[in-house]
């Protein structure tokens, strides 16, 4: 019962900020789904107030969807983003398989790293060369924004170098750069943009800010950005959330004529763009070109993080941010509230390994590898579920992004289904803080799988959608 | 509005008399720390006055430091916290030297490592050992609890091994732990007791949650729980935060019975205490027993924060977490949205280093070269400043925490001058939010200099204090 404690501010009705605080319980999950919430009689005895006081709150949550009434039996709690809480449960059972045995399954989850690219033999003389090479100043890093090295090096590599380079710092993966970032500018009620469906753990993280997140519709060409316009002239956005190629989940980049009107809207409404460059050296076809967001920054409103981790090693924790002039100082701030610095050891070794031109090899076979199984995948895609699914077509990446009639089965089922035949795929709501009745998704990544394995595996899964028709 | 209003005086322009009376209200409190003012426009038609004086009188206010813009958003009042401006300005300093050239400086400091008891082969031959055997496992780390070897082997060595190993994280550091703990337990407009002074970092981080912060007075045997109580009897407070050995800044220990109240109240109350358990190890004087809340904790109230990297060596960016059952899951939600999980090869390093018995070799050296330090310096500014200050006798650590009688001379005024003099000194008021007119401190810190450098360091202080009082 202590949980439904309020200190009750002077000027707000109180049963608003009653029927407030069991909406954040819900929220930060210390009251379940399902929960029966207090009786009225009971919480207003608590809380010393009047009867109908409780009655408006209780009211007020199930008009806002976060409670509703059985017959008879009192008021009972309702979370949303079932999407996420979807995500929370899907994540438990990929972890007990991966904690068993993943032998066996074929995984087409995206979640489990392709090893066969990293050079561990290489990676480990040149950690022994940078140790013999600083000693203990391998030890010792001060310098928050990150080892200068490194620093210059990804600047040379792959930037402008006119480029001021105390805009740039090192992260701990690309997740840090989204938390970092959003400490350092977005406050409490502040609006955020995403596009839906997104990457949860950037969601996750403007949750943790208490921001009030809007999502747009994503097209082919990327986010929509008439459907943008119409929310910023009504309302103040402070930061626009974006992958600007092979967008997770739906393996979408963002056109150049796109790309163009959201920096000339971020200017004209006064938003940052929050730029999350999840994949780019990942490019198959000829066609696309790479121009990031940041690289057309004329107005000086994007902020880039670059995630090392995802295709160099998870393991390796290794990122970076570029901010803009107004939002470099207070990252930096948050950077060192968040974690003082990354560690040094890693930073100083993927500077070698980048230096050594070790990095570019390792993506170039990884490219050319990947262009092919995507291209093989597409394939055997189009062949086996052409019946049954419609298909974006990324062009780059690691992903299909794949919509599947409901009436046949839905994702939730399908994923469970194919589970049992030790084929992982990843349900589409997941990556949806609530999705309507008539979305239906699921993702295909690959990554270890052989071709035949992946044959077999979307085999199975045309199985399933078959029988799901029965 | 109307606590805005001004009968203007004739000579003094508008603009002035305007930002002088915002001052005003903030520092009594009428005005709140981020609260909006009001719009230009607004003020301006209140006062009947030009909007261009609004304008001059809100740009006063932020270049004193009293208001900050928002992004589209208008003018935000903000307080003063004087000590923690003041260390944004006495860490830049710091930078600057140690970026230039840190010899021929005498460093009471304390910012600066202590390197040489660090093993710099011993650990190059671990972690080569650990790739080898662990081959790629080492750059894959799925787990963001981390590497289940390290939490086992922390388990056994440091706590009893019938704890749910379930509640122990690895973090990166103990800013990290603050941060993830803060995260998971503290929401707008909660509570949170700090001592008074304590260490910037955490109430930096209390400050990002948008917490209020309460700060209570530190007595010789730890903080001053009556205070508490008080606060407790009129505040719903949602954690206590506190350093139970050799607290940072004043390097006092809390007492046994304090203890044992505090974790009694905490049960009373219902509120967490946040144990950073900064510098345990070196305790020197055989009457101080060790015995951590969290060790104590029947109640299960208390959340752990552990810091290897204070005494291992700051790069390595290492630390731990103990939860409590109800927050456990809530902490390792927070680490996961933060930055999914510490680099795993660290952890493994780490982990070896402990089970050879290194990290107990490197310690005990350390304890006991340090000791001497103590006992030797504490001999030294004995000697050379007993006529002019008061001292706290820690007992352990790496710190003397000194009083100062402020009319000889103030914390800033001698650390600018012993600077000019090469000696590094930390004035005291950076520990605090707000400093009172009475107080004044200085702290000093060893590490790597020898008895005749701080000999040397102290006597210059002393010339320095004795000048002043001329």
């Amino acid at each position: 019962m202590e949980k439904f404690e309020i200190e009750f501010l002077g000027d707000v009705p109180k049963y608003i900020q009653i029927s407030n605080n069991i909406k954040e319980l819900i929220v930060e999950g210390k009251i379940e789904q399902d929960e029966k919430l207090p009786p009225i009689r009971k919480l207003a005895a608590f809380l010393s107030v009047n009867k109908d006081t409780i009655i408006r709150a209780y009211d007020k949550l199930e008009s806002e969807g976060a409670a509703y009434q059985k017959m008879g039996s009192g008021t009972y709690a309702k979370r949303r983003d079932e999407g996420l809480i979807y995500k929370r449960e899907y994540s438990k059972i990929l972890k007990r398989i991966s904690e068993k045995e993943f032998k066996g399954y074929i995984d087409f989850s995206g979640e489990n790293v392709n090893i066969q690219y990293f050079p561990v033999k290489v990676f480990k003389s040149i950690i022994n060369e940078v140790i013999d090479r600083d000693d203990i100043g391998v030890f010792v890093e001060k310098e928050s924004s990150g080892f200068k090295g490194l620093r210059e090096c990804i600047n040379q590599r792959f930037w402008d170098s006119n480029m001021n380079i105390k805009k740039l710092l090192i992260v701990s993966g690309a997740q840090q750069g989204i938390d970092i970032i959003s400490k350092a500018i977005i406050n409490i009620n502040d609006n955020v943009i995403v596009e839906r469906p997104t990457y949860g753990g950037a969601i996750s993280v403007f949750k943790y800010r208490r921001a009030n997140i809007f999502e747009i519709s994503i097209e082919q060409d990327g986010m929509n950005l008439d459907e943008l316009e119409e929310i910023l002239k009504k309302n103040k956005i402070k930061a626009v959330y974006t992958m600007s190629y092979f967008q997770n989940p739906t393996g979408i980049s963002m056109s150049m004529v796109k790309k163009k009107r959201l920096i000339q809207l971020a200017n004209q409404y006064n938003f940052y763009i929050i730029e999350d460059d999840y994949l780019s050296e990942l490019i198959y076809d000829e066609d696309v070109e790479y121009h990031s967001l940041k690289s057309m920054d004329i107005h000086d409103k994007v902020i880039y993080i670059k995630s090392f981790s995802k295709l160099f090693l998870p393991g390796i924790r290794l990122g970076y941010v570029i901010g803009t002039d107004k939002t470099t100082d207070a990252i930096i701030k948050s950077k060192i509230n968040t974690d003082i610095a990354t560690s040094s050891l890693m930073q100083r070794a993927l500077d070698l390994y980048i230096r050594k031109g070790y990095w570019e090899d390792q993506i170039s076979s990884m490219r050319s590898e990947y262009s092919y199984k995507y291209k093989e995948l597409l394939k055997i895609i189009t062949e086996e579920l052409g019946d049954y699914v419609d298909i974006i077509i990324p062009k780059g990446g690691m992903s299909f992004f794949i919509s599947l009639n409901k009436d046949l089965i839905d994702d939730k089922e399908l994923f469970n289904r194919c589970l049992r035949r030790k084929v992982i795929i990843t349900p589409g709501r997941i990556f949806f803080k609530r999705i309507k009745k008539d979305e239906n998704y699921f993702r295909i990544s690959f990554g270890n799988e052989s071709i035949e394995e992946m044959r077999t595996g979307i085999r199975i899964i045309r199985e399933e959608i078959e029988k799901g028709k029965k």
